[in-house]
């Protein structure tokens, strides 16, 4: 009978299918382990050269830098080519494991590695446009049509709003990170404390009349400070974008690098970015302080508003402490270039 | 010299394991390629040819059980073998890519597929505890302690847990279902409501004294809903599993299955399960009613009593549609069991 004759070649089919997936993953996972141990012990090869390297007192120079280079070039060749999805990845971050489980969120290739990293660029533009957006219709409306008091519906939404992007965001770096990226740890902190935020702020009554215009002194600061921010994400978002196609060109950056760090920027630009950034994070420092006066010398004495003003200080210094750090680097990285560079010139 | 010789002999190694993994990535990329295509068109014929037999009249009734049989133990092989990650994945929910971008959450290897699957089990009992004593905490203490008046920050904390937890579901629900599990979809709409519910019911002011237990019967009403759930929970989590392995034992079910839908159990223990299911949902509309009426006719007519009561409303119409779905479905199994039971005994 002929539907049974075929039925019968179906079950076969699927016996061997199951076969062949079966012999397939056994070997191909054979051969990962054996790229894997290839790859980690290349990757501590380099490290332990290096350090060599440097301790050397006797070596020339010259010779010393060239070395260097092909080390670093090396590195890059090693973390940027087919090879980096056999390096041992970073533990995943808890964040990620709590709300998705033992889930692995690393690619296997490259292409799509970088298609990961391209969408985080983005989201992020997206993102300042909506950071420099909100506050902004926000503010306008309470000045022309609220008379001076925000209503609570829209800037509880806003703080919705804001939980949500910075799950998103400290979900994204952590997967960039998983998937190689250098991520300065300090912005998934301090995305956990934006998130942290915007939830006391949810649960923070917003005050109407009478004297709404004294008793939302708080979140009218705040959404100015956002207005900012938005402002500065969107040209650091250009500038990093910027420096680093410039720094792959000059195989000092892997692609899956993020250049967060609230500071970097095209060398020129960096003297625009730079008091931007200073002045913002100063002016998180204030909203700050203010809150917490409100809340240690106020007559409402609300635990949100303590909460609030700590977390913004907190951010702020941290900002500060990594922007510091972030232009150390930078400028010890560039005494390094000219000096390699004048030696050039001397020879 | 001996260190320029090593860095030459490194930068060799890592061009060298740069093309093996080249290589590697094209061969086995080539071959997953063939694989993805032999498993869908297996896949196909399997579909197409139940069909031919369900329209198939002239088919001798015993033979027709056989082939089914048989079919539906291929359709197992192909899905819970190592084939099964070859087979076209269901496309990502839109809610992991909004908070992931476009990152593959699908396990290459059933072994990990299985881990996620044990980890979102035991996830869940875990959740269930808390969903017990987490409310009832809140309500003895709000007895014995407070006074009958709920203070608003323990009540706030466990909404935001509740948001945390419906977020975390959601997320490790979605990626089961990348993952080929069966998972009905109206549990992941259920989870995104009680998510707008948790984050509408942070912004909700907590009233206190006085008549604090007039103005705080909802919260009451659905902390008792909350503890009820944990129970219900609990026993379902027990009776899911149970049946999924039978289910697995028999060839019914592939392991990726969730017995979600609040009906499954072991049959003997179905109707221990039903009816407290069924008062949970009505239960759920009962407080969903009380707080819509609170809204429309009381004095206090803030918006988010009514949006919590329509959600609450919402969600305890779409469980109790779901149940009743489920249950057809497992009647009209059991029928056809039943039947080709009895003519095997004619034979």
């Amino acid at each position: 009978m002929e539907v049974e004759e075929e039925v019968r070649r179906i079950v076969e089919q699927v016996k061997d299918l199951h076969d062949s997936a079966t012999s397939f993953v056994a070997s191909s996972s054979h051969e990962e382990l054996s790229l894997r141990k290839r790859s980690s012990a290349v990757e501590a090869s380099i490290t332990r050269l290096h350090s060599t390297l440097v301790s050397d007192k006797h070596l020339d120079p010259k010779l010393f830098d060239k070395l260097e280079e092909d080390l670093q070039r090396a590195r890059c060749m090693l973390a940027d080519g087919d090879s980096s999805s056999f390096l041992p990845s970073k533990p995943q971050g808890r964040f990620v494991r709590m709300f998705l489980g033992p889930v692995n969120v690393r690619a296997s290739r490259k292409d799509i590695q970088l298609k990961v990293k391209e969408e985080y660029n983005s989201y992020r533009d997206r993102t300042a446009l909506l950071f420099l957006v909100f506050p902004a219709i926000l503010l306008t409306l309470r000045s022309y049509v609220w008379g001076g008091c925000l209503p609570a519906f829209p800037v509880q939404l806003y703080e919705a709003w804001l939980l949500f992007l910075y799950a998103g965001l400290a979900m994204r770096e952590n997967i960039l990170r998983a998937n190689g990226s250098d991520i300065r740890s300090w912005w998934l902190y301090h995305h956990y404390c934006a998130m942290a935020m915007a939830l006391v702020s949810l649960t923070w009554e917003i005050k109407g009349q009478p004297n709404c215009v004294q008793k939302q002194k708080g979140v009218r600061l705040f959404l100015q400070w956002a207005m900012m921010q938005g402002v500065a994400m969107l040209l650091q978002n250009r500038y990093q974008r910027q420096r680093l196609y410039t720094r792959i060109a000059l195989g000092k950056a892997k692609r899956m690098d993020v250049v967060w760090g609230e500071t970097a920027g095209v060398d020129g630009q960096l003297w625009l970015l730079c008091p931007l950034l200073f002045t913002l994070q100063g002016f998180e420092a204030y909203v700050g302080l203010q809150l917490l006066r409100t809340a240690l010398t106020g007559v409402v004495a609300e635990w949100q508003v303590l909460i609030c003003g700590i977390l913004l200080v907190v951010m702020a210094v941290g900002n500060f402490i990594n922007t510091v750090e972030t232009l150390m680097v930078k400028s010890r990285f560039k005494a390094k270039m000219k000096r390699s560079k004048s030696r050039a010139e001397l020879d």
